[in-house]
């Protein structure tokens, strides 16, 4: 099916005509009863078909017994039959020619092979009719613009109108789409689409970010994700979205190994690597976040001021102690108070003494330089010109227990809508700021009642603006190593070998050679001059250091002849192996080592990893993952991003490396993995010795997949 | 002042028989208007003496143009005088025979040496009267349980009822002691003394700490703090706590460079080493926190339901995105999932289906196996059993929308009364969860709307309970240091004379001697036994290794004399120095480097720290910093805190380390630090050297403060 088939026929799922509500009924504690209430107290403007095998007439409509017997036509039907009998009721709206079905029902794919072969049947008859499927284990879909709640959520029970607006959200999960939905519309979120996808039997995740990448209402995407069936129509789907101008924020669980086992028997997910979802998502754009109610607060902001342009954060305080904790949260969480412009402090003259022209801006010093008089017009004064300065890329104003608190709520909500950045309002007054909290609501604004939650919210900005300013996933540059490839073996390839192939990319590696014998090795080294080191080769040999089978420095033919000896002596009786030679290798001096990997991923296909080299290197996790391949600009980001970044830059007398060299070795590699793809399933370069502008492979092994 | 005096004192201080508002009014935009109207409002039960230069009465009371006309007891006076006339005011106050003052007005120390002045001025006064003074820059105290609102904290405005409970309340900053005040009046926190101190001229915080520390009515001590006055007095009163069972959380400004900027221009208070407190905090089970909202979510929790005694974590819920998302989040958090026993999930079987009998317990799975006619009671009893299972600390109920929103908010509360242990309950239901809100509400019990929060409240218990479990701080034992320190000199010690005070403490170092020259080293290797180390030796030499004059390794005494001539010679060309000689050492084989320093703190006094040694320690600060002494079973958590510890269960080959001896030597190391106290102003044993059970300092330096 075509991307433009896809969206009409999710359009028309989404804004049906007619639709039937299969065991519609007017009891709303049930699933049937609250659909029916839903579609007529939100103004569901086409023709709602209730069903019922009993009733003659539901809430004035006319009911029917069945699908067959309304003989009318239907875009969508929606249903919570129970598993056992959920394949008739299917087929028979495919038969009467639904264009889709929303099943709510639980218990398929996600309770076991019983239920995932349920589902399979299920999801056959609706192919077989050409009938969309939404779900099973799902809550529908709400479409606040098209007045339009196919869904029985009981977050809507309370509400007299559906929230309209220009996020659109999809969720893998229907309680928490309800509670976005309920906490959304409580903090002054509007939605342009709301769906539930389930198991994800027919339509998925990914159809529906496509769709919201193009549809003109949504302005922002949210997404609640377990684990993706199409991830390349995903990340696809997210290009499109930041092609668009649309941030997508994503809450995922299965971010920990407990959090994947909760998911598993969720729907039916599997949660995947999360360390390559999370290279993925920074490589397209996507902002990963741990929570939905953050993702709302992020996302409400989005809608409301648009993306951050600048890195700087203000903080606007009555309170000296409330500033400070924020300043250091901010700093915790990695973000930068702003700077004031010179031109900024000059217009802050007339309201704050000059040891208090920074931020955090102190409205309590504030009040004691103007007075009472002048207070209300000075704090709307000052945070106009704060917000204004080209540092401030967004704002936070804190609220504890201050005079005139509904007045600084009032000065916020204008300022925040003069600026166009985003301007926080965080409301710590309890009861006494009740009167704040009523002019924030009544505006929609933003406003938290703990400023932690307003600190993530500011990450996530920042986060948001620094994924999209950052270069994106590069162009895959053909390598021809078909010639080498076809002369290798399938499986585990040694140093040699592996090198071969890498050579073949335009790779550096070291200069070596296999000799068979002692005499051999020397002649070997003379070529390659001295200092060599010598390294056994035998097939089973996998630690050939621990084997002894490693000599470093042989300075001479005689200390080459002698060291062949010793390591094949070692490596017989250590490891009980012959040896099929040494390498003989030209030692090059490093002064920082590195090692890269590559790693194919079912989900994301080629993955590099980077990291400084050394034994510790395994217990101190300091690794970069990306999707490859990258060009070496993002290469060079990946490296500074180290923790262990310093020793680049000449440590402890040791001299700098050239990073942008190192930066184009390891993009090569990624463009080596990239290319080899399916077929390399593990590689490391470990170590890749760095020094000056010059960056060697040293030792190497890689797993080729068997030929299919 | 003893203790008992101190006590009496501020009893008397907080439970006042008779208080004079300076400056009162009818006006409550005003402060002195507040301070009458809250004293009237919350039913102060002792004589109100309002001071108005021209008033009569006010709101009926008999007003007086001032104290001394007043002509009656005063126990305590509040006043918001401005700077230039806060000293005859508080002279007046302090001569009509008043036992307590407390200073509203700002503009003290806190705005530099003018300010400063006029504040040591006013504490002369009072001390020369025998008066306590509370603040200036202050929000003055409320004592709920003696009905007594000693403040002008707008907080108060809007609650008819001070809030009584077992919180005692030490702020800094008065702002935030009235956000405090009004957010934990709304969560349902009682209080049983909130005070703000301000400038701490004469009462400081160290003062209310040691006071709440035996208040019969405080349960929990909560402390905002800037920067301490007197660490000492502080942390004894936090042991005192900490004897009688109450825990202290403490949130702290200025944990950041920028933090601690922002701190120096509120309160006048330097925020001091933060790693230094962290450590000091740490080792007298004082609980730190970033964020006084959660603070009170942890001291409400503590106060309703006490500590926590096992550490295990139970999540209900009725979503299983929800919970998935929450499991990922205590993971992050470094919190433990409960395992339950196999008792606890006999008593599941009439309520989950066998794969679900697990934290998180799926609420949703119940529903379905018990039908809609049985879940209100079983949700009962499965929070009921799930909670009593011994390896469950504390739970969480996670609410989204879901069915009986306000009865799954009853079965919580009943079930977090039943099982004595922290049952937090989160609420995301939006306008859905408004039944449920009120159902909490009502019953003051702890419910969040943001996951998260209650996820970080949960962090802090368990942070709460490592806290008490651990062993305290170690006692000094005194080390015959006073003979070897008599002989040498003042300021930097070098190796060799450092290793002499060590040895002096019965800490093992290398065998070495300082040699003169070349045969003398090499008589000197001969007696050591070979391999040994040269290390020059000049006072000016600060970079031994840098400047050539270290070598290793030396195996003959042939060996030991060329080398002495070339390190002679390379420190007279790098260096420009001529050698005093050259140390002659063992040396040692190491499986792993320690390196161990102290520190004097002048708040928190020695400090030890610990961390792996190697040129990267330094960019991966992965250390750890603790107060000294400790004793072997802390130096060994800390070892095991490290992320590099994996290191001494053997890494890669190399053999295991006996981490208990080497703890032993860092203990000892500690009480080496401790003994010498302000003397010794650093110290770095850089390597520690360890094999197998051996600990032997390698390489030592030491700063002796001079005699004073």
């Amino acid at each position: 099916m075509n991307q433009d088939q896809r969206r009409a026929d999710l359009h028309q799922f989404l804004n049906p005509r007619a639709v039937a509500v299969i065991g519609a009924s007017e009891d709303t504690t049930k699933f049937g009863g609250r659909v029916l209430e839903y579609l007529l107290k939100f103004g569901f403007p086409g023709t709602v078909i209730p069903i019922n095998v009993r009733a003659k007439t539901l809430r004035g409509l006319t009911a029917y017994p069945s699908v067959k017997a309304a003989a009318q036509p239907i875009d969508v039907a929606i249903m919570a039959v129970p598993g056992e009998h959920a394949l008739d009721a299917v087929r028979e709206c495919a038969e009467a020619g639904a264009k889709g079905c929303i099943l709510i029902t639980a218990g398929f794919a996600e309770m076991g092979e019983e239920g995932a072969r349920r589902q399979a049947a299920i999801v056959a008859v609706a192919r077989e009719h050409g009938m969309r499927l939404l779900g099973p284990n799902c809550l529908g879909y709400v479409n606040p613009l098209a007045s339009t709640a196919m869904s029985s959520t009981l977050s809507l029970s309370e509400i007299t109108e559906l929230p309209r607006g220009a996020v659109g959200l999809v969720s893998q999960s229907g309680a928490l789409m309800g509670s976005m939905i309920a906490v959304g519309e409580d903090m002054g979120v509007g939605f342009s689409v709301c769906v539930s996808v389930g198991n994800q039997s027919d339509l998925d995740l990914a159809d529906f970010v496509e769709y919201l990448a193009d549809d003109a209402n949504t302005h922002v995407i949210c997404i609640y994700m377990e684990g993706l069936l199409s991830p390349a129509r995903f990340l696809a789907a997210a290009d499109r979205a930041r092609a668009n101008g649309k941030p997508v924020l994503m809450a995922k669980s299965g971010r920990t190994e407990s959090g994947a086992r909760a998911v598993q028997s969720h729907t039916a997910s599997m949660a995947g690597s999360h360390a390559a979802l999370q290279a993925a998502c920074d490589a397209h754009g996507i902002v990963l976040m741990e929570d939905t109610i953050d993702m709302l607060s992020a996302a409400h902001c989005l809608t409301r001021f648009g993306r951050l342009e600048a890195e700087g954060l203000a903080l606007f305080s009555g309170s000296g102690g409330g500033a400070a904790l924020l300043v250091d949260a901010l700093s915790e969480h990695d973000l930068r108070i702003a700077d004031l412009s010179t031109a900024t402090k000059e217009q802050l003259t007339d309201f704050l003494p000059p040891t208090h022209r920074h931020v955090p801006i102190d409205t309590g010093a504030m009040y004691q330089r103007v007075g009472q008089q002048e207070y209300r017009d000075a704090i709307r004064k000052v945070f106009r010109i704060g917000m204004a300065d080209p540092g401030v890329g967004a704002g936070l104003v804190l609220l504890t227990t201050q005079p005139d608190m509904d007045d600084v709520a009032r000065a916020t909500v204008e300022a925040g809508a003069a600026c166009g950045k985003p301007l926080l309002f965080v409301n710590t007054g309890g009861k006494a700021g009740e009167k704040a909290r009523h002019v924030t609501k009544q505006a929609k604004y933003p406003s938290f009642d703990h400023p932690i939650s307003a600190v993530r919210v500011l990450e996530t900005l920042v986060r948001e603006r620094a994924l999209r300013t950052r270069p994106g996933p590069a162009a895959l540059q053909p390598l021809a190593l078909d010639a080498v490839l076809a002369e290798l073996p399938r499986g585990l390839l040694n140093e040699n070998e592996t090198k071969r192939l890498l050579a073949a990319a335009g790779i550096r590696v070291t200069r070596e050679r296999l000799a068979r014998d002692a005499g051999d090795a020397a002649r070997v080294a003379e070529e390659i001059g001295f200092p060599v080191v010598l390294k056994a080769q035998a097939r089973a040999l996998s630690h050939k250091s621990d084997a002894g089978g490693v000599v470093l420095g042989l300075a001479s033919a005689d200390d080459v002849r002698t060291a062949f000896d010793a390591i094949a002596r070692r490596v017989r009786e250590h490891a009980g192996l012959e040896l099929e030679g040494c390498l003989v290798q030209e030692m090059v001096k490093a002064d920082v080592e590195v090692i890269v990997g590559s790693r194919w991923d079912p989900q994301f296909g080629a993955m590099v990893l980077v990291g400084i080299g050394g034994t510790m290197v395994e217990l101190l996790k300091d690794v970069r993952l990306t999707t490859a391949p990258i060009d070496a600009p993002a290469a060079a980001e990946l490296l500074r991003s180290l923790k262990l970044a310093p020793l680049f830059a000449g440590y402890r007398g040791k001299p700098p490396v050239d990073i942008d060299a190192l930066a184009a070795t390891i993009a090569l590699i990624s463009q080596f993995a990239a290319n080899l793809g399916a077929q390399l399933l593990e590689f490391d370069a470990n170590p890749l010795l760095v020094a000056g502008d010059r960056a060697i492979v040293a030792d190497a092994r890689a797993v080729l997949a068997e030929r299919s």
